[in-house]
C-alpha cells in the first residue's frame, strides 16, 4: 500500500486525539503535519503520553498556517478545529490541491440561511457550501469519492440519520411524528475546561440539555428532508450521561397506515446488510454502548409497538469514532480508493 | 412526637435498605420488626456495615410471617418485597389492624386484567385492589390519609406522571401524542445478582431495555387516563445508565391548537407551587440527577418547541427516594397525621 | 435547643457546599451569614439547585469582610476558604468575639518553619499558631472545647492519624517504618476548573500524585510525632480515583519485637470503642468507601502479617464529611456544649 | 506472514474475551478452535455482540476436550481457564505437540509446596512445573522462545515485578523493606456473577481486599527472590477501584546506604530503554491508568524521598492486556519468531 501524506489541522481536542489514534494504526497513512497553536513545538508523545512508543509519537505539532500545510506535501487534510474556524483552512488547502475532510459542522449545511439560524452568525464561506459533501459514507459514498471537501457528519446526527433514512426513503413513516432522545458521553462536549464538565459535576448525574433546538437539529433535518423528499421537522433532546464515550439514540416515529414491522425490517436490511460498519440487531436485539466503543460500528435495533402504531429505533455508536474520527477515516479511505474498512477493523 | 411502631417486611434489597436509612433519621419511628428470610438472625448493622453506630443498628432481622408481624405491635408495615409476594402479607396485616404501605407494583393497578396483561400471571389478590390507593401523595393525598393499603407509586411512573398529570387535567395536550424516554441508575434493577448488572457490564455503557412494553406502562397509563378522563396510550422507553441512583425522564407531547407555554407553566404552578417535594425549574431551568439524589425531591423543567408544537417535559428524581422509599415515607407521614416532610428534609 | 448564630465564610467550593448541607440538617444552627465574593447577591438555592426548598435556601451570599461578619451577630464562623486566606478573617473575627473553625490548612501546623517548608511561603499570621487547636475531636476533644481557633484536620490526615495515633502512643510500632498509600475521590481536589479534573481525564483512570512530599505530610508527621513522643517521618502517597467522595488509606508499619495483633486490637479498642464516629471493623473486617460516604464515620480495620512483622491498617471515610465539613461540625458541637453527634447522625 | 493455527481454551471470561479481541487484529493468527463448555455451539459474534462483523466472528465455540483441540490442527493453545483447571489441557496438548500459553496461575510457581501454601490444594501436576517458564517477556525472553509451556505472568505481579526486578538485581534496595499498594479495575475479579461485583456495590467505592496474603504474593516473591538472589518477603495490598480496566501499583523500598536516585534511574534505563512495551516516565513523570488502557504498555515512574531514604515506584498497566492477554500474545510472538510487537501496537 502506497502511503498517502496526511495533515491533521487542530489536533488538541478529543476528536483530534482519537483521529491520531486511528491514523497510527492505519497502514496507508504517512502523517506529515499536525498543527495546533497551543501545542506547537511539542511532539505527539509529549502531549499525549498514551501515544508514546507508537508510530507518529515523534511527529511535532506546528503552528502552521494553511500555506505551510500545503507545503508539507500532504494530499489530504483533516480539520479537527472548533466550529467556525474550518473555512480559514478549507479554502486555501483546496486551492493548494489538497482534499479536505472537515470534522466540524461548518460545511454540513447546504443553506447558509439555516446555518445562520442555528449557529447565530452568517456563514463565513458560503461559496464553499455547494461543493461540500455530507460525510456520511453509507448514504453519500459515491459523492464522497469524487469530492474535495467532505463535511464529516456529526455524532448525534449519525446515530439518528442511519436508522431513519431508509425508512423515510421507503415512505414508511409519518415525517411529522419523529421524536428522538439521545444520550452522549462527556467527550461529546469536547475538551472544554468548564465547571459543567468537571468530574464531580458529571459523575453520578445525567441531564437533558440544548432543549428544544440543539444545533445538530439543522443537519439532521436537512438530511431527513432529503430522504423523505419533503421538509421534515423533528423533536430532538440530547442528554449528558457519565461515560467517556458513546451515544445511544432512541427514536419514535409513527408508521403510516398499513405499514408493519416486516416493512421496517426489510428497508433496513436492504439499506445496510452489506455495510461493514452498520450492524443490524433486528427486531429483538438491542443497542448498547459497550458493544461499539473504540470501534467504527453503529448498532441498530428496532421494535414495533402495535399499541401506539409507532416504531422504536435504537442505535448505539462511539461518538468519537463512528460519530467523528472513524467516520472521517472512512471517507478518507473512499477518497484514496482503498477498502472502506482500512485501518478501521 | 409520639413514636409509631413500624415494621419493614423484606428489607434485603436496595429500596428496603434505603427505607431503613430514611427511617433511622425519622423522629417519629420506632422500628420494631424487620423481616427477611435470608437475613434472619443478623442485625441491621451486621448486614449493612454502613448502618453501624446508628439508631436501629441492633434491630435483628427475623423470618417473621404475617402473624408475627402483627404480634410485634407495629401499627404500620412497609412491604419491600419482590413483585408478586406482597399479598401474602397485605391481607393478614390489614386484618390484624395494621396499615400497609407496599413498595411493589402488586396493588397499583385497579384492573386485574391489566395486571395479568402486563405481569403475565393472574392477580393473586384481586379483592384487595378496590381498597388500595395509588401512593402518589401529590395526587392522592386525601385518599392516602384515609387508606389502609397504599400502593406506593413506581419510580419511572412518578417521574413521568407528576409532570404530565396537571397538563392532561387541564386539557392542554393531545393524549395520543405522548412519547417518553427515561434513564435510570442501576439500583433500579434491584439487588439482582445477574451478569447484566455486574460492574463491568454496566459501567461505560448505556442501553434501552424493556421495549416496547415495560411493566410500568400499565400504571402510567392508568393514571394518565384518570387525569385525562379518556384512555391514554403512550410510548415509553427506559434506559439503563451507569449511575447508582437517579432517574431522568424526557417527555414529548403535542400541545392542543392554541395552547402556548404560558398555559403549561400556569398549570404546573397551580398544581405544585405549594408542594414541598416538587421543585419547578421553569421554562428555562433543567432537571439534573445530581440535584435530587439522596433527597425526596423531583425537579421538573419544561420547554415549548414552536417548530413542532410539542412541549418537552424534563424531570429528575432519586429512584430510591422519591421513586420508592422516600415517597413511601411521605405516605406514612400522611397516615400518621404528621407534616408530610417529617424525616424527609 | 437554643439556636446558635453561625457564619460560613467562603462557601463556593465542595467542602463549603457540604458544610451548608450538614448545617441545614442541624437543629441548633441559625445560618445568619454566608460569604463568597463570586456568588454575592445570589441565594443558596439559586447557586445550588440541590438546596432549593430546604432550610436556608433563601439565605443570600454576601461579599462581607470580617467586620460585616462580626456585625452579623454570628457567634461561630466556619472558614471554608482556599488555603492561605484564612488569616484575613481569623484574626478580626476572634477579636470580634467569635469562635473560628477553619477548614483550611492555615493553622494546623504549630511550626511556622514547617509551614514555610511545605507551603512555600512564610506563614501569614504566625502569632495565631500557638492558640490554634488541631481539630481532630477524638484526640483533642478537651482543647477544642476551650478554644476559639480550631484548625479542623485535613482529609488525608484524619484517615491516617486515627488508626496510627493509639498504636504510636502505646509504643507498638517502629516509627521509622510507616508507609501509607491513600486513595481519594475527585472532590478532594476542590472545585478547581482545570483540565486535570475534567470528567474524561479522571473517569476510568487512577494515578498517584504529589509524590514524595504532599503538603498534608506536614500535619500528619506533626501529629504522629506528638503521639510517639519522638519525631516521626513517614512515606505517604495520595492517589486520585474516580469516585466523587471518599478516601481509603492503607498503612503499613512494623510492629516492635514481641508485639502481636492482640496488642494492636486492644490499643484501638481502648482508644475508640466509645467514640461515636469511629467504627472498628476489627482484625477480620474491612474498610470500604461505600459504607462511609455521606456520613461522619471513619471505619478502621487491621491485620497482622506475621510473614513481614507488619501491621496493615485500613481506613475509610468521606473526605467531605469526616475529612472536612462533618468533622468541623463535630468541633462546633463541642464548642456549643452539645452532644458531639448533633446534626451528624 | 504465514498464519499460525491457534486455539483458545476457555474463552468465556474477561481475559478470554480480551484475548479474542487482540487475536482478531493479529495478522499472523488463524483461530481454528475456541472452547467453552457453557458457550458451545454459539459463534463468537453471537456471544459477544461487540465482535460481530469482525474477523473470527463466525468461529463457533466448542466443548472440545484436549484431544479435539489437538485434532483441530492448532500449533499454539492459549488457556484462559479458571485457576486449577489448566493441567487438564496442558499435559495432553504438550504431548500432542502444541505449545501452551497458560493465562492462569497454575504453572507460575516453581515450588509445589508454595503453591499448596497459597492456593490451599496440592498442585495437580507438579511434574510440569520444572518445564514451565514464567511468562514475563522482558525478563525471560530467551526461555520463552524455547519453551512449550509458558505460565503467563499475573496482572498484579507484572505491575510490581517490572519496576522492582532491575533494582533488586543491581542490589540497590533493602529487600526486607518493600511494601506495595495496588489498585485494580473490577475486570480483575473476572466475570464472576457475585454480589460483590454488582455495579452498585463497586461504583462510588473502593476497598482493600485479600489482606495480608493475596495469592499473587507467591509469584511476586518467587520472582523478586530470583532477582535479589536471596529470599524476599514483601507486604502487598490490592484494592478494588471503580474502573473497568487498569492497575496502578505504588511501591516503597528503602535504598541501600549511599544509593541515590541516579542509580535507580540508571538501572531502570539499562533494563528497559529498548523495551517496546515498557515506557519509562522518569523521576518526574507519572503513571496513569488512562494512558495504558487498551494497550500492552506498562508505564513506570519513580521518585526518591530523601526524608525517608525510600524510593517510590509507580506503575500503570491494563490488567487485561499487559496484565493478561496482551502479555500472552507477546509470548506468542516470541514463540513464533515474530517481532514481539506484532498485533500489539
Amino acid at each position: 500500500m502506497n502511503l498517502v501524506k496526511v495533515a491533521v489541522v487542530g489536533a488538541s481536542g478529543y476528536s483530534g486525539q482519537e483521529l491520531i489514534r486511528i491514523l497510527m494504526g492505519h497502514p496507508g497513512v504517512d502523517l506529515v503535519c499536525v498543527t495546533s497553536r497551543q501545542l506547537a513545538g511539542k511532539s505527539i508523545g509529549e502531549v499525549y503520553p498514551r501515544f508514546q512508543h507508537q508510530r507518529f509519537a515523534d511527529v511535532k505539532f506546528t503552528a502552521s498556517d494553511a500555506a505551510a500545510v500545503v507545503a508539507s506535501g500532504a494530499k489530504v487534510a483533516f480539520l479537527a478545529l472548533p466550529h467556525g474556524l474550518a473555512h480559514e483552512y478549507a479554502k486555501p488547502l483546496i486551492e493548494g490541491g489538497l482534499k479536505v475532510i472537515d470534522l466540524s459542522a461548518d460545511f454540513r449545511l447546504k443553506s447558509a440561511a439555516v446555518f445562520e439560524e442555528f449557529y447565530g452568525t452568517p456563514h463565513p464561506a458560503p461559496d464553499l457550501l455547494p461543493q461540500s459533501v455530507y460525510g456520511l459514507p453509507e448514504i453519500y459514498r459515491d459523492q464522497i469519492r469524487a469530492s474535495n471537501l467532505i463535511a464529516s457528519a456529526g455524532c448525534y446526527p449519525t446515530s439518528i440519520l442511519l436508522p431513519l433514512i431508509p425508512l423515510l426513503k421507503a415512505g414508511l413513516l409519518d415525517p411529522a411524528s419523529i421524536t428522538v432522545s439521545s444520550m452522549s458521553g462527556v467527550s461529546g462536549a469536547g475538551k472544554k475546561v468548564a465547571l459543567d464538565y468537571l468530574y464531580c459535576e458529571c459523575n453520578e448525574s445525567a441531564r437533558a440539555y440544548g432543549v428544544p433546538k440543539h444545533r445538530h437539529l439543522s443537519e439532521i433535518e436537512q438530511e431527513l428532508s432529503n430522504a423523505a423528499g419533503t421538509p421534515v421537522v423533528i423533536s430532538f433532546t440530547p442528554h449528558l450521561i457519565p461515560v467517556n464515550r458513546g451515544i445511544v439514540s432512541t427514536t419514535y416515529a409513527s408508521l403510516k397506515p398499513g405499514v408493519g414491522i416486516e416493512a421496517v425490517t426489510a428497508a433496513l436490511k436492504a439499506a445496510y446488510q452489506s455495510e461493514p460498519f452498520v450492524r443490524l440487531q433486528g427486531p429483538t436485539g438491542g443497542a448498547d454502548i459497550k458493544n461499539v466503543v473504540f470501534t467504527n460500528f453503529i448498532d441498530i435495533a428496532w421494535r414495533h409497538d402495535p399499541r401506539t402504531g409507532r416504531v422504536v429505533l435504537m442505535s448505539a455508536e462511539d461518538n468519537l469514532v463512528k460519530g467523528a474520527s472513524g467516520q472521517a477515516v472512512q471517507s478518507f479511505n473512499l477518497l484514496c480508493g482503498w477498502p472502506e474498512t482500512e485501518g478501521l477493523l
